[in-house]
């Protein structure tokens, strides 16, 4: 059985050294989580993951979840009990305001946490991971009434929550959403239709199901525009709290899908059912995508756990399988062959996924604390460069953490060789629940054209030249310095193809736009690889303060260094590449007619 | 559930236009498959494929292998009647020796069946392969009355073949094998140990089932230097052809995997189980190498077949799926949204796949018609040749086109969004399918070592020279002609690239193997690209005569001839960055001590 380590002392590394949280103990509930507290809640969240969550894990692949007749769900053995430890440990509520219950501390520190819960188990980690979006939600668009009513119990982690968009004919385009919500005449709405894919609809975790959903008003306009929000619980709820009688919503059945096995993924029927508009009428789209870019960076992170897990389980198998001499001759020769680490293939493809997982942390780390930073600082110029970085970053993080973190899962199980394919060894797995990361909350190639049609535009692209002129200022200062060299060259050619990149667009798509379509996948993997290579550089930096600090960390920060150059040599290459599939435009693509596919 | 339509028509543009199979007349058993008598097998293959094959597949998945108590094992609903309309209709023996009961037809024509079959069903393609790989091992290295015992009942399809390597402490490196073979004083060989993850090892198709087997003689050298073969039958042949009693080998247990469920992939017991020596004593790893090197074209095929079959799928939905408009205005006006291949991202993930498919079966297919040459030509200098050739191109054809065609099952998945994730719409299935074929038969990371530190060097060079001299020759004769400069310059540059990595390790590698072993995936990865592309070259001219000729293929050419100058524009430029990956050498690699992973 595979088993989990959660990376806490690479976080603190993170946090202290290179994001330098320290200087952010003016936001709010900052000062609430000094070093040494938030050391202390990372090791008791790591402890909850790896002792109750990780084992788990194939448990809820292998029983998966269960329909009974009346609709009711119920989870795999054990999921319900440590759902309770969760909640009972406050983890639903970490970052949640202090006045609906939660603990109010930073969001970067609850970012944390969700990678470690989904690495873990990520089927489990959806459960609490849908609830804190619509969490999100409502203290953004819900009404007091609706706050108060909702929220103390959702932060407790008594009752989750769901986001209900797709329909059987609508995921990407919801303007052709069906859901219809009629007036009762008392303020409320009777919601009747079938949403599919909802991931944690029904199961037996809470005593009560928050479902957000979107609808049309009877009469409302055709298309996104009259789109609106509704909140529709499973057990309507009395003024005074109390659960009253079950509303009209059921789940249908349960899909079966090729992970994550142990979240309940239903076809969700309204049929009449009470629910209450949330926010304006005709502008649901804009209140769920607050729950949706939250679940985005969230999603980013999964892809990000799951490769992290299956680093740790090929790196312990590779250290640990006999097969075959080091091509430099024997390096046990007194046993029967040499642990398969000695291959430099072996290594490349464990460094492949490591340089990745510790640079994505850092890069999902820093877009947690810009939200942190756009939610809480006081000062406005500073809350909007933040809220810039993390709306250019948010695609990113989803879309480029996602895609890498699934070929990691993948490149994690290959060095198991066959054992890498067989259910006992958890690798494959990590494979098949690391897939639906690149699905899920928007397809990655929806995040590429968030990307490169709204991201880079938006303000005069005043996001996207910070961020350039971020880079920049770091290798122009780092330059001089030898021991940076290795990091800043590479960084600034990379730099240098992603500009490239982005004046091919100024320069061609605006009067062809499928020249931005052709190349917006290719366009946000290079954005990744530049912000990946720019947090190296980043971490790079700090690894050699550390080192001059001499406390004993010496030899980590110098495996730090060396993963950090394997990423230069190994992955910043691919820059070039991505420039010219780009600068070839789209006249290949589009050339064949749609019938001759 | 997925279809499936076996691409007869492009087949016979590659073998007829492309490799033009008529010129090679002269070769035993080629005048028996003319043009017209090629396509009517190729037609009748199609059939049994598509209508008896393929509706197996899910089937196969679901329900699985079932092994019982007494150690017998049952294979899905539905195989066993599709084995017999297989063995019945003589495609075991399609490429086998008139003199065994074979048709004596090219084993080019056989490699497009097991394209076919293994489109249509993995799983079940596994149980007819593998029995080809026995038989061509007893053809090649089994005595005269071993040939006539087995061969006859094995090439009819009453008898299917295993092979036996692995254990559960060895599996790449065979030298650690323990596996014992006791001499029974009567010329036979009592065979005692484990073997794992052995396909077909036992199931319910056949009368009896003939496995080759991997042991050690007691007394013999250590390593491989002391490994022999045997054949070793489930069910003991008497002298006239009758079964005898059963054989002391015994199916122990199935594996749980990740996909070909259908396959009952076996831990096999030997429990002095009586065997005769294949060839020669302790060279059983020779023997078992021509096995070893038709199994790996087969695989890579696999790879192949299942990129096809999932391309074709994720096509139809593109077609049909609304959701969204056209960047350039709604292309469907009339209809609620528009078919999703209007967008310039999903028709650039199924060109990749598309422009994958055609080259790999182009290569595939030359590769097997060197085989034929090197089989059967009476021309020494040509037969040497051709084996240089297939030699070269095995590890190719087998790790890119499972790496490649794995990444085009999970490209075709995406393009399905959530429906590709979930069981009923098939998808996922050719992913996990397709992901065996990455590690079996040689992981891939093994087959670019036999490609860098065998292939390349053997015979002073020989074989790669005359595949640059080959490609080179293609790209000077195509460079004046204005209609084949969009595919001959792209190829010269990806060429110049692979020709710069070759001198790159002849300098840098002899001193410092690790070098080579750093550089070896991409390094094979890069002549996969550079070997696609000269397929495409070829496929071009090809396409550019035959639309000359006017008789009604115009729209099929061009659509091959934009199908070509899409993978010039987007899958040749990777070129440029694995050259840079290999010439960034080994030192990152290494530097990282084995306990700090």
């Amino acid at each position: 059985m595979p088993s989990y380590k959660a990376p806490v002392e690479d976080v603190t590394f993170i946090l202290r050294d290179v994001l330098a949280i320290e200087r952010y103990s003016n936001l709010a509930g900052f000062a609430d989580a000094p070093p040494d507290v938030m050391e202390a809640v990372l090791l008791e969240g790591a402890r909850l993951c790896e002792e109750v969550i990780a084992p788990l894990n194939m448990v809820g692949d292998r029983e998966g979840c269960t329909r009974h007749a009346d609709g009711s769900v119920t989870t795999p053995s054990g999921f319900k009990a440590a759902y309770e430890a969760y909640a009972g440990g406050g983890w639903m509520g970490l970052s949640a305001p202090v006045e609906f219950g939660g603990q109010g501390l930073p969001m970067v520190l609850n970012t944390v946490m969700q990678e470690f819960v989904s690495s873990a188990n990520l089927a489990f980690g959806m459960y609490p991971g849908l609830t804190q979006g619509a969490i999100a939600a409502l203290i953004e668009h819900g009404s007091d009434e609706q706050k108060r009513r909702y929220l103390p119990r959702m932060v407790e982690g008594a009752w989750t929550g769901t986001m209900n968009l797709t329909e059987p004919h609508c995921g990407t385009d919801l303007g052709l959403l069906k859901t219809k919500a009629a007036p009762n005449g008392d303020g409320s709405y009777a919601i009747t239709g079938t949403k599919i894919f909802i991931s944690a609809g029904e199961h037996d975790l809470a005593e009560n199901i928050i479902h957000l959903v979107l609808a049309r008003i009877e009469g409302a306009p055709d298309g996104t525009k009259g789109i609106s929000l509704f909140v529709v619980p499973k057990f309507l709820v009395a003024d005074d709290g109390l659960l009253g009688p079950h509303n009209g919503v059921s789940c249908g059945s349960l899909e079966h899908k090729m992970g994550i096995h142990g979240n309940a993924t239903c076809v969700m029927n309204y049929d009449g059912a009470q629910g209450w508009l949330v926010g304006e009428a005709n502008r649901g789209l804009n209140a769920m995508f607050v729950m949706m870019n939250e679940a985005r960076l969230a999603v980013g992170i999964q892809g990000l756990a799951q490769s992290e897990v299956a680093y740790q389980n090929a790196a312990a198998y590779a250290k640990e399988r006999l097969q075959g001499r080091a091509l430099t001759g024997a390096a046990a020769p007194d046993r029967p062959a040499d642990p398969i680490i000695v291959h430099p293939d072996v290594r490349r493809n464990l460094l492949l996924i490591r340089s990745f997982n510790e640079a994505a942390r850092a890069l999902a780390l820093w877009a947690a604390l810009s939200s942190d930073v756009a939610h809480r600082s006081e000062d406005a110029a500073e809350r909007q460069a933040a809220d810039d970085r993390l709306g250019l970053l948010t695609p990113v993080v989803k879309g480029v953490l996602t895609d890498l973190g699934f070929e990691n899962a993948v490149r994690a199980q290959q060095v198991l060789g066959g054992h890498g394919y067989i259910a006992e060894w958890g690798m494959e797995q990590f494979v098949r629940d690391a897939r639906i990361a690149m699905i899920y909350e928007g397809a990655n190639g929806i995040q590429a054209m968030d990307l490169v049609g709204r991201k880079l535009g938006r303000d005069g692209g005043r996001a996207v030249m910070a961020f350039f002129g971020e880079v920049e200022a770091f290798c122009r200062e780092a330059g001089p310095d030898e021991a940076l060299k290795p990091f800043a060259e590479p960084l600034a050619k990379g730099l240098a193809d992603l500009q490239a990149a982005s004046m091919w667009f100024m320069q061609n798509a605006m009067a062809k736009p499928n020249n931005a379509g052709a190349g917006a996948t290719e366009y946000m993997h290079l954005m990744g690889l530049v912000a990946l290579g720019y947090m190296w550089g980043r971490m790079a930096k700090a690894a050699i303060a550390r080192k001059r600090e001499g406390d004993g960390v010496a030899a980590r920060m110098d495996a730090k260094l060396t993963t950090g150059r394997f990423f230069m040599d190994r992955m910043m290459p691919e820059t070039g590449a991505l420039l010219r599939r780009i600068r070839n435009g789209s006249d290949s693509i589009m050339a064949l007619p749609a019938e001759m596919f």
